[in-house]
Protein backbone atom coordinates (compact mmCIF):
# COMPACT_ATOMS: atom_id res chain seq x y z
CA UNK A 1 0.00 0.00 0.00
CA UNK A 2 1.44 3.17 -1.10
CA UNK A 3 2.15 5.78 1.73
CA UNK A 4 0.04 9.55 1.23
CA UNK A 5 1.60 12.34 2.66
CA UNK A 6 1.91 13.19 6.61
CA UNK A 7 2.98 16.49 6.29
CA UNK A 8 1.86 19.62 4.56
CA UNK A 9 -1.76 21.37 3.79
CA UNK A 10 -2.90 18.43 1.19
CA UNK A 11 -2.39 15.70 3.64
CA UNK A 12 -4.74 17.40 6.05
CA UNK A 13 -7.52 16.06 4.01
CA UNK A 14 -6.42 12.71 3.47
CA UNK A 15 -6.73 11.82 7.31
CA UNK A 16 -10.04 10.71 8.56
CA UNK A 17 -9.20 9.68 12.06
CA UNK A 18 -12.19 11.33 13.96
CA UNK A 19 -13.99 11.19 10.92
CA UNK A 20 -17.94 10.68 11.90
CA UNK A 21 -20.14 7.69 10.25
CA UNK A 22 -23.98 8.17 10.35
CA UNK A 23 -25.96 4.99 10.02
CA UNK A 24 -26.72 5.33 6.33
CA UNK A 25 -23.06 5.43 5.32
CA UNK A 26 -22.30 2.74 7.46
CA UNK A 27 -24.80 0.52 5.96
CA UNK A 28 -23.52 1.32 2.45
CA UNK A 29 -19.87 1.22 3.64
CA UNK A 30 -20.73 -2.14 4.09
CA UNK A 31 -22.34 -3.07 1.27
CA UNK A 32 -19.50 -1.49 -0.89
CA UNK A 33 -16.68 -3.39 0.77
CA UNK A 34 -18.07 -6.70 0.86
CA UNK A 35 -18.56 -6.34 -2.91
CA UNK A 36 -14.97 -5.08 -3.25
CA UNK A 37 -13.87 -8.22 -0.97
CA UNK A 38 -16.19 -10.51 -2.84
CA UNK A 39 -14.31 -9.20 -6.59
CA UNK A 40 -11.01 -9.85 -4.80
CA UNK A 41 -11.56 -13.39 -4.19
CA UNK A 42 -12.85 -14.02 -7.48
CA UNK A 43 -9.69 -12.90 -8.58
CA UNK A 44 -7.64 -14.81 -6.69
CA UNK A 45 -10.20 -17.87 -6.77
CA UNK A 46 -9.56 -17.66 -10.61
CA UNK A 47 -6.03 -16.96 -11.01
CA UNK A 48 -5.58 -20.18 -8.55
CA UNK A 49 -7.69 -22.46 -11.06
CA UNK A 50 -5.17 -21.08 -13.72
CA UNK A 51 -2.32 -21.14 -12.06
CA UNK A 52 -3.34 -25.45 -10.93
CA UNK A 53 -4.46 -26.01 -14.33
CA UNK A 54 -0.73 -24.81 -15.70
CA UNK A 55 1.09 -27.27 -12.86
CA UNK A 56 3.51 -29.17 -14.52
CA UNK A 57 6.93 -29.92 -12.27
CA UNK A 58 7.37 -29.31 -8.57
CA UNK A 59 8.31 -25.51 -8.62
CA UNK A 60 5.09 -24.41 -9.83
CA UNK A 61 3.31 -26.52 -6.30
CA UNK A 62 5.43 -23.88 -4.49
CA UNK A 63 4.65 -21.13 -6.82
CA UNK A 64 1.32 -22.08 -5.94
CA UNK A 65 2.04 -22.23 -2.57
CA UNK A 66 3.53 -18.50 -2.65
CA UNK A 67 0.54 -16.99 -4.42
CA UNK A 68 -1.95 -17.82 -2.24
CA UNK A 69 0.04 -16.93 1.32
CA UNK A 70 0.98 -13.52 -0.59
CA UNK A 71 -2.88 -13.25 -1.69
CA UNK A 72 -4.14 -13.98 1.87
CA UNK A 73 -1.91 -11.65 3.59
CA UNK A 74 -2.60 -8.67 0.43
CA UNK A 75 -6.26 -9.08 1.67
CA UNK A 76 -5.86 -9.08 5.23
CA UNK A 77 -3.40 -5.91 5.24
CA UNK A 78 -5.80 -3.99 2.47
CA UNK A 79 -9.58 -5.28 3.28
CA UNK A 80 -9.25 -2.94 6.42
CA UNK A 81 -12.84 -2.01 7.73
CA UNK A 82 -12.54 0.11 10.60
CA UNK A 83 -13.94 3.82 9.88
CA UNK A 84 -10.63 5.31 10.36
CA UNK A 85 -9.08 3.93 7.31
CA UNK A 86 -12.05 3.30 5.54
CA UNK A 87 -11.83 6.78 3.37
CA UNK A 88 -8.47 5.40 2.53
CA UNK A 89 -9.30 1.81 2.12
CA UNK A 90 -11.54 3.31 -0.52
CA UNK A 91 -9.90 4.64 -2.25
CA UNK A 92 -7.28 1.84 -2.86
CA UNK A 93 -9.95 -0.10 -3.91
CA UNK A 94 -11.38 2.12 -6.87
CA UNK A 95 -7.53 2.73 -7.99
CA UNK A 96 -7.15 -1.21 -8.08
CA UNK A 97 -10.63 -1.60 -9.91
CA UNK A 98 -12.21 -3.06 -7.16
CA UNK A 99 -14.72 -0.41 -6.92
CA UNK A 100 -16.12 2.69 -8.37
CA UNK A 101 -17.06 6.06 -6.57
CA UNK A 102 -20.50 5.35 -7.84
CA UNK A 103 -21.04 2.24 -5.57
CA UNK A 104 -20.34 4.31 -2.51
CA UNK A 105 -23.44 6.03 -3.36
CA UNK A 106 -24.90 6.54 0.33
CA UNK A 107 -21.84 8.43 1.52
CA UNK A 108 -22.03 12.10 1.79
CA UNK A 109 -20.70 14.03 -0.82
CA UNK A 110 -17.87 15.35 1.62
CA UNK A 111 -16.58 11.30 2.06
CA UNK A 112 -17.08 10.65 -1.71
CA UNK A 113 -14.47 13.88 -2.96
CA UNK A 114 -11.91 12.82 0.11
CA UNK A 115 -12.02 9.63 -1.75
CA UNK A 116 -11.82 10.86 -5.29
CA UNK A 117 -8.92 13.11 -4.00
CA UNK A 118 -6.77 9.90 -2.69
CA UNK A 119 -7.08 8.23 -5.81
CA UNK A 120 -6.15 10.78 -8.00
CA UNK A 121 -3.36 11.60 -5.57
CA UNK A 122 -2.23 7.52 -6.04
CA UNK A 123 -2.67 8.12 -10.07
CA UNK A 124 -0.40 10.88 -10.02
CA UNK A 125 2.26 9.21 -7.78
CA UNK B 1 7.16 -39.77 11.24
CA UNK B 2 6.67 -42.38 13.71
CA UNK B 3 9.29 -42.97 16.12
CA UNK B 4 11.13 -46.08 16.40
CA UNK B 5 11.63 -47.22 19.95
CA UNK B 6 15.41 -46.19 21.38
CA UNK B 7 15.79 -49.16 24.14
CA UNK B 8 15.63 -52.54 24.10
CA UNK B 9 17.74 -55.31 22.07
CA UNK B 10 15.09 -55.28 18.87
CA UNK B 11 16.06 -51.69 18.40
CA UNK B 12 19.06 -52.43 18.52
CA UNK B 13 19.73 -53.36 14.69
CA UNK B 14 17.14 -50.26 13.48
CA UNK B 15 19.96 -47.59 14.57
CA UNK B 16 22.35 -47.72 11.51
CA UNK B 17 24.34 -43.92 12.16
CA UNK B 18 27.70 -46.28 10.92
CA UNK B 19 25.97 -48.19 8.25
CA UNK B 20 28.42 -48.38 5.05
CA UNK B 21 27.44 -47.58 1.43
CA UNK B 22 28.99 -48.86 -1.33
CA UNK B 23 29.36 -46.81 -4.28
CA UNK B 24 27.10 -49.48 -5.90
CA UNK B 25 24.72 -49.01 -3.25
CA UNK B 26 24.84 -45.51 -3.32
CA UNK B 27 24.05 -45.49 -6.88
CA UNK B 28 21.08 -47.81 -6.24
CA UNK B 29 19.98 -45.80 -3.21
CA UNK B 30 20.05 -42.60 -5.23
CA UNK B 31 18.09 -43.79 -8.42
CA UNK B 32 14.84 -45.15 -5.69
CA UNK B 33 15.29 -42.36 -3.71
CA UNK B 34 14.21 -40.06 -6.67
CA UNK B 35 12.04 -42.54 -7.64
CA UNK B 36 9.83 -42.70 -4.35
CA UNK B 37 10.45 -38.47 -4.75
CA UNK B 38 8.95 -37.95 -8.14
CA UNK B 39 5.79 -39.88 -6.74
CA UNK B 40 5.11 -37.87 -3.88
CA UNK B 41 5.20 -34.89 -5.99
CA UNK B 42 3.05 -36.68 -8.57
CA UNK B 43 0.49 -37.08 -5.77
CA UNK B 44 1.20 -33.91 -4.42
CA UNK B 45 0.51 -32.06 -8.29
CA UNK B 46 -2.51 -34.13 -8.62
CA UNK B 47 -4.26 -33.67 -5.38
CA UNK B 48 -4.15 -29.74 -5.78
CA UNK B 49 -5.20 -30.42 -9.61
CA UNK B 50 -8.32 -31.67 -7.86
CA UNK B 51 -8.54 -29.26 -4.74
CA UNK B 52 -8.02 -25.97 -7.31
CA UNK B 53 -10.57 -27.72 -9.91
CA UNK B 54 -13.47 -28.01 -6.79
CA UNK B 55 -12.76 -24.01 -5.40
CA UNK B 56 -15.81 -22.84 -5.05
CA UNK B 57 -15.58 -20.34 -2.00
CA UNK B 58 -12.50 -17.99 -0.41
CA UNK B 59 -11.96 -20.98 1.98
CA UNK B 60 -11.47 -23.24 -0.31
CA UNK B 61 -8.46 -21.18 -1.08
CA UNK B 62 -6.53 -21.28 2.16
CA UNK B 63 -7.58 -24.58 2.35
CA UNK B 64 -5.48 -25.26 -0.58
CA UNK B 65 -2.70 -23.12 0.99
CA UNK B 66 -2.39 -25.15 4.05
CA UNK B 67 -2.40 -28.52 2.15
CA UNK B 68 0.75 -27.33 0.05
CA UNK B 69 2.70 -25.92 3.07
CA UNK B 70 2.24 -28.90 4.81
CA UNK B 71 3.16 -30.87 1.52
CA UNK B 72 5.98 -29.18 1.28
CA UNK B 73 7.21 -29.57 5.13
CA UNK B 74 6.13 -33.02 4.93
CA UNK B 75 8.65 -33.81 2.22
CA UNK B 76 11.25 -31.75 3.50
CA UNK B 77 10.82 -33.73 6.49
CA UNK B 78 10.64 -37.57 4.88
CA UNK B 79 12.60 -37.12 1.83
CA UNK B 80 16.28 -36.96 3.97
CA UNK B 81 18.83 -38.15 2.11
CA UNK B 82 21.49 -38.84 4.56
CA UNK B 83 23.22 -42.14 4.41
CA UNK B 84 22.82 -42.46 8.54
CA UNK B 85 18.90 -41.92 7.78
CA UNK B 86 18.33 -43.93 4.73
CA UNK B 87 17.55 -47.36 6.02
CA UNK B 88 14.75 -45.41 7.64
CA UNK B 89 13.83 -43.27 5.27
CA UNK B 90 13.40 -46.13 3.15
CA UNK B 91 11.31 -48.48 5.39
CA UNK B 92 8.83 -44.99 5.67
CA UNK B 93 9.00 -45.07 1.92
CA UNK B 94 8.15 -48.74 1.90
CA UNK B 95 5.44 -48.51 4.20
CA UNK B 96 4.01 -45.52 2.64
CA UNK B 97 3.46 -46.90 -0.77
CA UNK B 98 6.46 -45.03 -2.25
CA UNK B 99 9.00 -48.03 -3.14
CA UNK B 100 8.89 -51.06 -3.30
CA UNK B 101 11.91 -53.51 -1.77
CA UNK B 102 12.40 -54.88 -5.60
CA UNK B 103 13.48 -51.18 -6.22
CA UNK B 104 16.09 -51.11 -4.01
CA UNK B 105 17.84 -53.64 -5.71
CA UNK B 106 21.58 -53.16 -5.28
CA UNK B 107 21.48 -52.75 -2.03
CA UNK B 108 23.41 -55.57 -0.26
CA UNK B 109 21.05 -58.36 1.38
CA UNK B 110 22.28 -57.24 5.15
CA UNK B 111 20.16 -53.78 4.38
CA UNK B 112 17.20 -55.01 2.79
CA UNK B 113 16.53 -57.01 5.92
CA UNK B 114 16.78 -54.19 8.16
CA UNK B 115 14.43 -51.93 6.23
CA UNK B 116 12.37 -55.18 5.95
CA UNK B 117 12.33 -55.40 9.80
CA UNK B 118 11.26 -51.71 10.07
CA UNK B 119 8.23 -51.69 7.37
CA UNK B 120 7.10 -55.21 9.48
CA UNK B 121 7.56 -52.75 12.83
CA UNK B 122 5.35 -50.03 11.60
CA UNK B 123 3.08 -52.54 10.29
CA UNK B 124 2.72 -53.59 13.97
CA UNK B 125 2.68 -50.89 15.51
Amino acid sequence: MASLPNSGAQSESFYHRDVKWSSREKIAARRAFEQALQREFEIVMNETRQRAAKIKEPADLWSLEDFLTESRKKIDRDFDYRYSQLIEVFAILIERGRLTLEELDGLREEKIDQIRSIVEFYKAS
